[in-house]
């Protein structure tokens, strides 16, 4: 069996060091989601008050990535930035400050980053500001204002993620190297492209021409789907010559059945997902798929949870040469990588592999028909406002749906 | 909108007292597979070392579960007796004692119970001596071992769960009852009834007899499934004109394809059931049915999560009018309970009650058909032995499972 | 590979004689819903007009049963009973006598018979009489007047068939025996028997002291269903110490969804009952099953067409000692129960014993729930009245589904 | 109500007349899967020498697509063809010769024809001789002798069908031309376009310069998958700005998970398709569809039978001012297009539209993996040989299958 990987402390060598050398390296998981079923975070405005709030949840479920593998602890600073936190009826800016929430989140990433061989990455993503239409200065200064915390606490690197456009992944990107640390850019996009119409290959080439060294896609779409976007990613980009690590952190849940704006679009999406949870096999799959597809920086989104993140790192622990902490609690492929000589192991494997777990739901359709509303940047429905959803403006969307 | 619950740190009624007076008691959710999930437990043997070897982990489950609505946080105490940590290659009875993994529960669970409304459970669950034929009297003293150390701690009650067999839950009743602490009993089994064959009704007379004041059903089926049962049970005690408190805490798994012993026996058990998980709307249903069917001890087990539990809270929480804390971070059925005179809102609660959701996978069928080696109590499977299966034996079992 | 059957037109023997020597009878399948998709009958009256109307349609489906192996062809007088006639806005009586559907169903029925070796059968079914609360003389006249006519055409045996009441049925059964002749009867109904509760060993034993010397099962459930029923049926008759032949005519539609009321309930009833349409494969499996649980007088029901008859025929032939005459069109278990020594045709027989076929509907569910109104003989809505449904009536239909 | 239409039996028109004054021309249905169904054709070899053995059940098919409402109907000529009917074990030629089945096709269709308002399609189909690489004269002269007959029994028009290369198709039309009658050419591909990777709106212009009127798609895919491809089929004859009519004739299954190749792939073909069957609302939203496409000739292939293509004449009766004869026994929607000012009857009109019928089938999976050979002209496995498969050979073929 190989060996547990052991706690590195100090002396970690940085990302592109890492990847240059070509090293695998493995993200983490999905914070909103967990949260939000442990109880931490509200779904809908999805803000990462808990850092301030109840920091031990955050901690600890840092601790759990960091245990199953993860060599990046990502800020728990999804949709921290000032327009967002004060939106439509979620006053939480009211009571922290936007500067606390990223200053705290900071603070934990690096403490638990310190208890092993993690480095801590300062995030930002997609604002409201944008889709309002504020132009390129204030968009930029939404992103620089995290990004003051980021240097202040001397984050280890920088990602701009979960951008469904990529005119406003550039800026981040732009802003973002304006601090000298190496800048990953990942959009929610699928194999269709952005909202605009921008196609995955072309992403890739603007983000890298922007001062990206590591492309790829977040959330939004299943393992399958954002492995065959990145595909398109890296296509784009060797017709361009040019250079970028490749970096896939797809959600945990299935979704063939999804159109451009993935799972958002779902009538099961946010509370009736659970269906579509993908499996620690799925996840095995989805690995050895992206590091046989040349991506390097392999990690999970929304719906991923620490087994999820432990099953990439003990699928290419051969590859690696170490399996990570929380392997002490699991075997591989039901106990059993290490004795792979074994007839009755490789059909354990097998079995797993093969299994197609029923849901046990009769009554439930194989496939959902998702919402296309077909609305981007710009229309009225997405506008940035303070105050909750009127009751009108909930009409005006039910009539909008029943169309 | 309903209040929130104040924390009540001091002068906490016991179970016996808030049953009595007709008050609902939420239970916790399942520590094994939430924690397997986390990084702490190997699935297979199940074993609670987790509260040596990382408190924090089992600390931070139960600081969900009480903000999420739980009166009563059950120590993980799981499968802690003597021969369960020792048993078919499962070493750590070497390295941590019985009785550290025991104490340390105990600690935990008083820790975070006090700081909310909870209460402290001792809990033993059924035990290899029994399937290996020792007798009532060896059976016996493993259980006092465990009782010993939660009466050194001071638990609050004691709660005697998972069994398959009622002879073997009654001589638990029968030991835990020598505490003078009030005592819950609940068995594992589905309304075709134990191991044995005794049906629901008549195991809830045996517990109740031998001292149990609150009796139900736990663990491997789902809710319809085991509201069916507590049914029979609620029968059985009305037949034989005995009183005692129904209490239910049921899989977040559906199982409607189950046989007698329930999800250990699907195929799918126990790494490939994410498709079959409960959402909280599920749960919402549960627990109104279990409350119109009479049951105010309702809890859940494996599967699960905070989120469950919060759904039950939130559920009942015209019935006892507060929120629990963890819904300050969520609606009930899409955020509305509390405006329920508007007609879109009820129009929204339909939309989560009727949802059928779907798996996005087209591969896979809806329902598995269960093994069913019908082994019980002295087959020879069943032995306790102290090494890992041998290769022998194993080739044995997937000839077996063939046939 | 076995021979193709002899047509037999002479000297055949009847029916008691070849059940009594212990031979297998094959049925043959069900004629209203074979016509209506040919363009013969209407859904909802289903009667049989079609006898007068287009003969060559109903001799060409007869044919085909023979052809497939059927032993027995029954007259296509399904609902050809006066009062069914004229009931509900359809106005064939006004046309077409009962008398001449009747005597016509004959005619052809002999016609074909005479070309292969196989009886006639002249059926009866349950009426709006008996539903509408007439007394026994007046429903026991409408089954005379059918089989006055049976007997002017001299058919081989009777059949009572199709009855959801047993007490309906005896009176039919009675009618049928001041004959002479031979008499089977067989309800439609499940395990939970009759719908005034009547336990289904409990209708057979009625049946059999009645006069019937062949009982069993027909329409309203698939093939398992109904031998789970005829099972119930045979244990009844060896309580009683009675004998009796059994028989089972199923749907070809699969109904693990159903209640009481079996198909009838379902909400793709009549017309969106395709994906439940069982394989030659299924009617195979039920071949065996219902010969290996001592049925032999074997067929089918609603959705049972010529293959599906064939495939009992393919199955029985080891047992009978050849193969139906349209088998010269067709392989069993895909080409091959003849060459079974070889492994390739045995791994092909095992192929389509274990397909799972998809149903290439992604967005259907596995099971429906069916209605269930608990409406009986006497209720208002299945009152016997000779015009059409009015509107006020549908409305209230629809009001009584929505609750 | 509309009118039933009458039976014209002079004066008709032809088919270019009927489709140059933009009337609606309905196809027929599936011989070859309709007739193995009722026990009259080989599932493998598929050849029409029932024309011959069993003229009465090839006559009633027509019969009962006439009265369905199709006005044409295709001579029972596929796989008539002199190499097909010596071809692969299938030793027909030795008992009958290839003309004399082509001359009963011809004369059953003529029979039937003459009783009502349908036309006479002489039919050809591809050839195993192109398969195993003949020439172009060589494969010609196969279809020269087949028309040499359409021309002595003076069919109406002529159809080429049923192609997978198009290179092969126009050889085909091309013969027919020499005729001097009006011919129709449908290919079996899907978006994907033929064997050869010649793409729909190319194969469509060939078609067309080669001498064809009407081009389309038969068979192989599903009603969505049919238009979507002559829908691709239009675009291209847009773009070379040629003209002709548009046909269509589907499988009666679905096929969402096919590939290139269509239904043949599923391992469900040919005896497990049942679930997959298209009810007859499929095939009205298939007319409807068809006809706002532009597609005036709306038939179609295997798995259709009487039922579906009346539903066609019934959709598309408000545009033809009449109701085929088969609607005497059946209701549009439910019973009442005539009567649709009435609500409950708009709504029984949805329940249909909208019903998902379940599949009864709770352990079978939504979709199949289809094999995926992709073999074409030329590859060994498809050469034309007497002989029946050696043993030898299908080793071979599985062993394929399973890598």
């Amino acid at each position: 069996m190989l060996p547990i990987a052991k706690s590195l402390k100090q002396g970690k060598r940085g990302i592109l060091e890492r990847l240059d050398a070509g090293e695998i390296v493995i993200g983490d998981g999905g914070f909103v989601f967990a949260l939000e079923k442990r109880g931490y975070v509200k779904a809908g405005p999805w803000t990462p008050e808990a850092t301030v709030e109840h920091p031990e949840a955050v901690r600890q479920l840092h601790r759990e990535f960091l245990r199953a593998g993860s060599n990046v602890l990502q800020t728990f600073t999804f949709y921290a930035s000032e327009d967002k936190l004060e939106n439509r009826g979620n006053y939480v800016a009211e009571k922290i400050t936007c500067q606390k929430v990223n200053e705290a989140a900071c603070d934990i990433a690096r403490e638990v980053a310190n208890e092993g061989d993690a480095l801590v990455a300062g995030g930002v993503s997609q604002t409201p500001s944008y889709l309002s239409c504020k132009d390129k200065a204030e968009v930029k200064a939404v992103f620089r204002k995290q990004l003051d915390i980021f240097m202040k606490k001397n984050v280890d690197f920088l990602i701009a993620e979960y951008f469904e456009h990529v005119e406003e992944a550039v800026w981040a990107v732009e802003v973002l190297k304006e601090s000298g640390k190496p800048v990953a850019a990942t959009m929610c996009i699928g194999p269709e492209g952005d909202m605009h119409g921008v196609p995955p290959g072309q992403c890739a080439v603007q983000l890298v021409k922007a001062g990206a060294s590591i492309v790829g896609v977040n959330c939004h779409f299943d393992p399958d789907t954002v492995l065959e976007t990145v595909k398109l990613m890296k296509e784009g980009l060797q017709a361009a010559k040019l250079k970028a690590h490749l970096m896939s952190q797809p959600l945990a849940f299935h979704t063939p059945d999804c159109g451009k704006q993935g799972f958002i679009d779902l009538p099961e999406f946010p509370f009736g997902l659970e269906p579509r949870i993908i499996t620690r096999w799925d996840v095995q799959k989805y690995a050895r798929k992206a590091y046989d597809l040349g991506i390097r920086y392999i990690g999970g989104c929304c719906g991923f949870e620490p087994y999820h993140v432990r099953a990439i790192a003990e699928e290419l622990a051969p590859e690696r040469g170490f399996l990570p902490e929380a392997s002490e609690k699991h075997g591989s492929w039901g106990n059993s990588l290490s004795m792979h000589t074994k007839p009755w192991v490789r059909a354990r494997k097998e079995y797993w592999e093969n299994l197609k777990p029923a849901s046990g739901r009769p009554y439930c359709p194989s496939m959902s028909k998702p919402d296309g509303w077909g609305v981007t940047k710009g229309a009225r429905e997405l506008m940035q406002q303070k105050e909750a959803t009127t009751e009108q403006q909930l009409k005006e969307l039910f009539q909008k749906q029943k169309v």
